[in-house]
């Protein structure tokens, strides 16, 4: 898994409209209802996030959740980063 | 918690259009994309469901999670059944 | 994967002693300390029952859970359900 | 519920051994042996988290959560953080 160019992840995140790139790796925070949909949130995407042995930095304080995607083996951004920020996408408009 | 009648379990039910009646407890089937989705709605419901020390029946098998509701101190029915049925509609709404 | 015999499923259940067959399935009734270790247990589970991609039937009602394993495809019990009750037993003893 | 004094903090941590005080919150970083049990930590605790309305910042990487307490309307840490500390840890022993 080869690590993205600079331009390969701007014309990514083109895609991915809410997430940015903070310290090299792709950033994004969501903000719930409250701290159950947070919690579910990270729950529904749990067992996909296992199932493709790719795991995210996510932090949660109450309704928030702070996400950070970035692969340690390729030492950058990988496409496997750009998909699990599409997969919790996904997931985080469903219980917004 | 008094339990409810018949006619005013039917009067609830009108709000909650999925709900059924079965063997004299509120009765919901839910069918979600696969079992991260099924498994999320649990996951999103069950802070809520602690916090309000009111515990449904349900099972899950893949993507479908079938949900029971009774109160057994009252022997049946009651608002607080109706409560947890609204809210699990909610977030089932959301996660289908 | 094929269904397992009679006897390859008694001589697997000596490993589970707490595990049976039930209705052709492998059967075992679990009883946390209160909902949120009985959920616990499931969502332990959940990234690893996906990761397989084999799902159990289980219900819970407060702090019980109820796991029926078969294998659809198989028509029965096969070495498949064996390991997902060996893997939740390991599970529901740490939270037990 | 007020904010507990220096003095106060060092003797409640006494007996919270593996926790410190770090940025003015109490502090821990448990390590499990996979995503699955780090997730299942956070499941375990979070019904229980609801119900007591006083929630953590925790963050997870793969096998990794880390936890800090304080109460932000209080200024500090407060029993409320004492006691959601003593309460996580008993979750992570079970599930370490």
């Amino acid at each position: 898994m080869a690590k993205l160019s600079d331009s390969e992840i701007s014309s990514q995140l083109a895609k991915l409209p809410n997430w940015g790139l903070k310290d090299g790796k792709l950033h994004r925070e969501y903000k719930f209802s409250d701290f159950a949909h947070a919690f579910g949130f990270m729950a529904t995407a749990a067992p996909l996030i296992e199932k493709r042995d790719h795991h995210p930095e996510w932090a949660n304080v109450y309704n928030r959740v702070t996400v950070d995607l970035t692969t340690h083996d390729a030492g950058g951004v990988t496409q496997k980063d750009v998909d699990l920020a599409a997969l919790l996408e996904g997931i985080a408009k469903k219980l917004a």
